[in-house]
Order: structure tokens, then sequence, then C-alpha cells
């Protein structure tokens, strides 16, 4: 059987999520379909067929929810006995190069070079499961090739809201292949072309032996590379930790691992892709209609909704409501409202406007009110 | 002095105004415009510079709020000593004929057959009071007279959403014209030529002479005339009240003062109005709209509003939002959005469809939760 490391990231605000997600409770922590496990449980979870260990990346003001969070899993028996999980918790969110670099590198520290590690984010969802253990399996023999993998999506449809990766005709293990390139989100037309052309989604998600990160990394940021493996090769000494790790931290780039990485060993021939087909039903979960359309049922199974708490909508075809403590919400005459109301915030939009919630905690920060964000 | 002896029937819904106006807590026991006072105090102390005593009728339900409140008016020293504050609790709701009757009947028992009784609503509005009393000491000299008085209001543009009183052009006394007709609420084309031709808005406001109430009753309904005679001759007598008013009261028929009373007398030439300056400001409340326009700052000054509990509103002009329990209320994208959040409820709605709110309650009952209306 294939041997994998799983990282995941846990950072993100989630502002798109607000008033749900905050910066005290963000996605990752939310049970936000309702269906009993926090996103960040889902994921581990979902991991566990095709991972020998899962090391969690936070920020150190989410460190100790987080462990809260697995060790309920293992309380519920969920994880086997002795399941190695490992919450790292990073000084400072620097994005996800810092975040899922400094994970490799503690793992080649645990497992050595030709360990398989892979990234995928805390706060995604995957309807069928079975699905992602399959495209896992195939970026993880390309890995084996010595490839940095990548998990790319079908695309579902033609969105504007993703990078695309561009495939060559070249398979390298059976069902993987060669990318070409990584390209940025698209306007709708050329979405359209990626899409008919092939194209897949880029989720983030990566796949490749700690020693490959680590050579890519020596090849194209020296600095990050040296860095790096000084902060692993001493973390597990706390004084370090304490006087130490900060002033090495700051001297990293805060930059995606895609452009840091992924980008440029594509232009170099060194990355493959591993397809996931549609029917997995993955989402970012990246705002209330996405959420929405994930959700078994709206109001959240985790509040045992009757049909009591339902919203009452009177011609208002295709609102979204969620209304966590069991309050009535009653839309009267707005299609596609979006209503959301929490015990101290409460946000009314529309499906059309989904995406610009993101404008909100700023604009929040700006009247004062930076409590709530 | 003219004297006047002031009849408030408090009853109604306010099924426009749900989710802050509820059957437990209607409309007149609410402080919707955050003055410090509720609707019905604010109505009495509006009535002091021109009443001799204060007679509420209400249903029994909320008789125990209605003195509660008035006590609070004369601890607070609003009320002169021995100024005579009656509440009369209703045995059930059957609209105003019944109402301002049965008040008028027990008027007559203390105070004789040529007092002047004045039907003023518990839930309305006047900015400027002394354009109030004005009107009100016209209506109480033609009532002398021997006129049913009506106060017509000076109407600030063609609603629809009150019927008009139409006048002849004989002054009966001096600022008191003799009316020809009331009309219905009319559509918009007939809103516009009455107002054109001088017409005013009935407002349900009725001055005139105990006796001339009750030869005008023994005229058109005899039935109800002698009925309010037995109950009100008896009122005083705890047992008649529990054991014999209910069947008694129960013969009453559910009617407006309007089509009972002044509509038919109008047309036998008996009925004058008094007509109240537009400069009043006066206002029914009859939906948030009203409320937000007749209140001096949204959220209820009651509530001692700091900035921190404004709504912030993104591009949602002219969004209405009141949450009294101080809730952060965010609105992006919707304008003429209307937000009401209440503890239990929460209303999404439309300035445009503010008049449709009065769906709501029926919706809930429907929905089993007739708890929330």
């Amino acid at each position: 059987m294939d041997t994998l490391h799983a990282i995941v990231p846990a950072g993100g605000a989630g502002t798109r999520l607000w008033p749900l997600s905050r910066r005290d409770h963000p996605k990752f922590l939310l049970d936000l379909l309702g269906g009993g496990h926090t996103l960040i449980q889902e994921t581990v979870l979902r991991l566990l067929p095709v991972a020998d260990s899962v090391m969690v990346v936070t920020g150190s003001a989410h460190a100790k929810q987080v462990k809260h969070q697995l060790d309920e899993l293992e309380q519920q028996s969920l994880i086997p006995e002795g399941f190695p999980i490992r919450v790292v918790a990073e000084p400072s969110g620097r994005d996800s190069m810092p975040a899922i670099g400094l994970a490799t590198y503690l793992l080649r520290e645990i497992y050595g070079d030709h360990a398989v590690v892979g990234s995928f984010a805390a706060d995604h969802v995957i309807r069928e499961p079975e699905e992602f253990h399959l495209a896992v399996r195939t970026a993880i023999a390309a890995a084996e090739e010595g490839y940095i993998s990548t998990i790319g999506l079908q695309p579902t449809e033609p969105s504007t809201g993703f990078g695309y990766i561009e495939r060559s005709g070249l398979e390298v293990t059976d069902g993987a292949w060669k990318v070409s390139s990584f390209v940025e989100k698209p306007d709708k037309k050329t979405a359209a072309r990626y899409v008919e052309s092939g194209y897949l989604w880029n989720a983030g998600m990566f796949v490749m032996q700690a020693g490959a990160l680590v050579s890519i990394l020596n090849e194209l940021r020296p600095s990050v590379a040296s860095t790096l493996e000084e902060i692993a090769s001493r973390w597990e000494t706390p004084k370090f930790r304490k006087k130490h790790l900060m002033p090495l931290w700051d001297q990293l780039p805060s930059i995606a691992i895609d452009h840091a990485v992924a980008e440029p060993a594509a232009l170099l021939g060194k990355v493959a892709v591993a397809p996931m087909s549609s029917c997995a039903g993955w989402s970012d979960l990246g705002d209330f209609v996405a959420i929405h359309e994930n959700a078994p049922e709206a109001g959240g199974a985790s509040e045992k909704p009757s049909h009591l708490d339902d919203p009452l909508l009177i011609d208002a075809d295709g609102a979204i409501v969620r209304a966590p403590g069991g309050k009535k919400v009653v839309v009267l005459g707005i299609s596609n409202a979006v209503v959301i109301d929490t015990p101290d915030a409460l946000l009314v939009t529309t499906r059309e406007l989904a995406q610009e919630v993101k404008q909100v905690p700023s604009a929040l920060e700006s009247a004062g009110r930076a409590d709530l964000i």
C-alpha cells in the first residue's frame, strides 16, 4: 500500500462567510453543512483511508481549538488508536508556501526524504470521498516517480473563480498527466475555452516526496529552503521555538505554494496532475450559495432543526436563510435573499452578491467594529 | 372653557408591524418612535390640555398593561393629581362601534347627556399637538351645536390608504363645515381628484354630545342602543360584569362607528368636520415606512443607541433597519430593504412591500407558529 503523510493547512479568514465565520472561529472550525462534524474534522476523516499520518498547520490563535476538535474524533473512536495526528502552530500567517514548507520539512525530519507528503485544505468538502481517494492514490504514484503531483478537478462549469491547470498529452503514470502550465483565474470567455480544452480546476492539492519539494526549493528559493531547514531541525527544542523561531520565520516571504513552486516547476516539466471526477462533489464552500447547495438541509442539522425553525418564505423564491439560534425568519418579497443571523450580527444580502460579502469585515473595521470580524 | 371626555379605543393587532407588534404587546403598548413613552401614553398626554377625563377601552388581555402604563405617567407626575383616567375592559373585540358606544354610555351615566365625548385612536402620532388641540376645540364647538363632529386631516398626498370626507360649503360653526359624505378608500386617480376638491382624510376621530350619539343610535340601531344602555346602567355591579355582561355583549354587531353612525348621519346632515392642518404631522404609523419617517432616529432612543448600533449599509440606500436588541445589522446591496430583528423572529422585506407585512401573521398561523403572532 502507498504511503502518504497528509498536511492540512488550516488558515484563511473566510470573510465571504461573515457573520458565521469570524477571526476567532474561522470557517474550518465550523460545522457549516450541519453534518455533525466541523470542516477540519471532516477533512481529517476523509484523509484517514489514504494517509499514514496527518499534520495540521494552523495559526497559534486556533491551535488549541483544532487540537480540541481532533481529540473529539479520537473520543468518538473515529481515528484508529495510535494514528499520528500532529498540530503545528505557525508563528504567523504567511500564506501557503511557508505553512506547507514547514510541515514538509518537519515530516522529512521524521520520515525521511522519500516520504510522500500531500497538502489538503481544511475547509473544503467532497461529497464522494471514494473519488477523492482514487485521485490521491494516482497522485501518490506520480509523486513516487519524482513528480510534484497535483489533483486537478474536472470542471462542472466554466467558473471564473478558480485558476486552471493545462495538461499535456503525456501520461506519466496510470491516470496522471504531465502539466504544461498553471493559469490564473480567467474571464468568462477564456474559462469556457479552458473547459472545452480539458483544463482542470486548481484546488491547491499538492502531493510529492518531501525530498522533491526540498530539492526544488533549493533550486528556486535557496534562502527559503535553508530557513525552513534550520527551523525544522530545531523545532523540537522548546527554547528555540520560544526565542529564535520568530526572527527566522519573519524572513520567509508571504507567498502561495502555487506561485513559489508549482508554476515554475510545471515550466521545468516536473509537475503531474491526477484528475478528480466531477462526480466527487467537491466544493470550496466559498460563499453562502455554495454552502446552501452543499448542505443537506438549511439550518444546520447539528442544531436539530424541526419544521418549526424553517424560514417562512413569501414570494421569496431562492432565498437562503441560516439562523442557527432557531429564530423564526420571515422573508417577504425578496427573491434570492440571503439572511444569516447570529447572536451579535445579522447579514442581509442576495445570492448575486454572495461573493461581495468579503467586503463586509473591512467595512466593519472602518466602522469601529473590529470586534465583530 | 369647553369640556371634553376623551375616549381612547386601544385595539387592533398592528399586523403590518409584525414582528415588533404582537397580540401580547400590540402597537399601542410600544414605544415605536423611541421617545421614551408608548403610543398610548403619548395619546393620553396629548389629550390632557383639551380633556377633562380620559377613558381607555381595550381588550381584557391588555387592560392590566394599559393601567400599568398610565400609572407610570402618574408616577412621572405628567398627569395632574385627581385627573380622572379610567380603563374599561371590553369583553371581546367587536370593532369601534361597540367600544366607543360603551364608553359613551358609561360617560353619559357619569356626566349626563350634554357631556361632549370624543374618540381618539391609541396608536397614532401627532408631531405638533397644538394643531390637534385647535381642531379638537373647533370640533367641540360644533358638537355643542348638536353635530356629530369629526376631525378631518388635510391630506399631504393623494393617499389610497384612507377614506375621505367630502365637506359642503356650509360653515356650521367657526372653522367647522357640514359634511356631505364619507367615501371609501379610493384608487389613485380618484384620490387625486379628492385632494384637488378639498376632501379630507378620515382618521376616525369623532366628537359629540353623549346624548347626540344615543339619539342617533336610537334612531338607526335601536337594539344596539338598548343593549348598550342596559350594559352601561349595570356596569358598576361586579356580579353583572361577571355573569350577565357577556351574553349581552355578544348581541352587539362587530361594526365600525364610521359605517354604523357617521356615514348615515352625514346623509342626514348631522355631521360637521373640523379640519386639522397637515402641519400637525399626523401619522397612523401604519407600516414600517411610516414609523421610519416619524422616528427621530432609527433604532429607538429608549434603547439609548450609539453609533455602534447603527446598521452598516453597503449599496443599500433607503434601507430601514430596527434591531432593538443592539445587534449589528449589515445590509449589502438591497436598496430599500426593511429588516426588523427581535429576539424570536426576524422580518426581511422591502419598503415597497411594507403594507404586505399584514400577510405574515396569518401565514405564520398556517405554519403552526401562532405563538409568534
